[in-house]
């Protein structure tokens, strides 16, 4: 990228620097959900019409736009910006997992849903906030692990078809 | 693969158009669950510990091994050999779909589980032997959507976040 700038397109490099560079200064962490923002509370956090007493907990800023995305989720969210990691010294101090805790004594939630990666690290915390809004008598959900749409059984790992097959549903 | 053997390894290719020709000749199909075999009834139709409440219809012999390979099925198999596709010519004859429903309505089979594809036919397909189950009054379920097992949130398709959102449960 570097030699196309520099060879073709020395505007363009100087136009990225300036938005780089506006970038780095202005976004932020919305006080809220701590995703990433040029305000101090985030577009979504600061939208009436989302339902507050639903709060999905996502490891990256990326995982809030994927799973709005898909339009079935009108709560509110929380990033962790990682996952539990303690050999790389990723503890609840860095996931802000204080701030989760005195949003889930507000006793204004009533479900937490838990859609950290279905990874053995993202397991791990959604286990370990489970363990958190039990103390605080809120009810915590995982997402569902299965074959996913369009998926050929064939081609999946036996894990997964283990977890779809314990996880069938009535039809 | 024929310039290979056909250059290096004559005798390999001898033996293996004799097992070919063996296969082709002697492999057929199992009398209750259509699945390929060398016998009348297949290995796991003779089984006496697997459990005969629970029969599962998988698309193709393939299938079979995936499920079987999870360990956490230990009840009996139904192989459609393909799904519905009315443009292709197959119908509910060219599935085999008579044979099920007179073994459906020998009312020993308590649960069918449809674990075709989870691609649009597959899915028709389910919805279509659901009915059949529903006119023996046999319970019919359907294996879980959801994220893969290590999956990261960003890198899975809308659809299938969606149905895992939907199909969340309660820790």
């Amino acid at each position: 990228m570097t030699f196309h700038l520099l060879q073709r397109d020395r505007q363009g490099a100087r136009n990225l620097a300036q938005i780089l560079q506006y970038a780095v200064d202005k976004v932020g962490h919305c006080n809220l959900c701590r995703t990433l923002t040029e305000d101090s509370v985030c577009e979504l956090c600061a939208d009436p019409s989302r339902d507050v007493t639903k709060l999905c907990v996502v490891e990256t800023p990326a995982d809030v736009y994927a799973v709005d995305r898909t339009t079935v989720f009108k709560g509110l969210y929380f990033v962790l910006h990682g996952r539990l990691s303690p050999l790389d010294g990723i503890g609840p101090e860095q996931l802000g997992l204080e701030q989760l805790d005195s949003q889930l004594s507000s006793g204004n939630i009533k479900e937490l849903i838990l859609a950290t990666n279905t990874t053995v690290e993202g397991e791990a915390t959604a286990h370990f906030i489970a363990d958190l809004a039990r103390r605080h008598q809120v009810q915590s959900t995982r997402i569902a692990y299965g074959v996913p749409l369009g998926g050929e059984l064939e081609y999946v790992d036996s894990g997964t078809l283990a977890h779809a097959f314990s996880g069938r549903t009535t039809l």
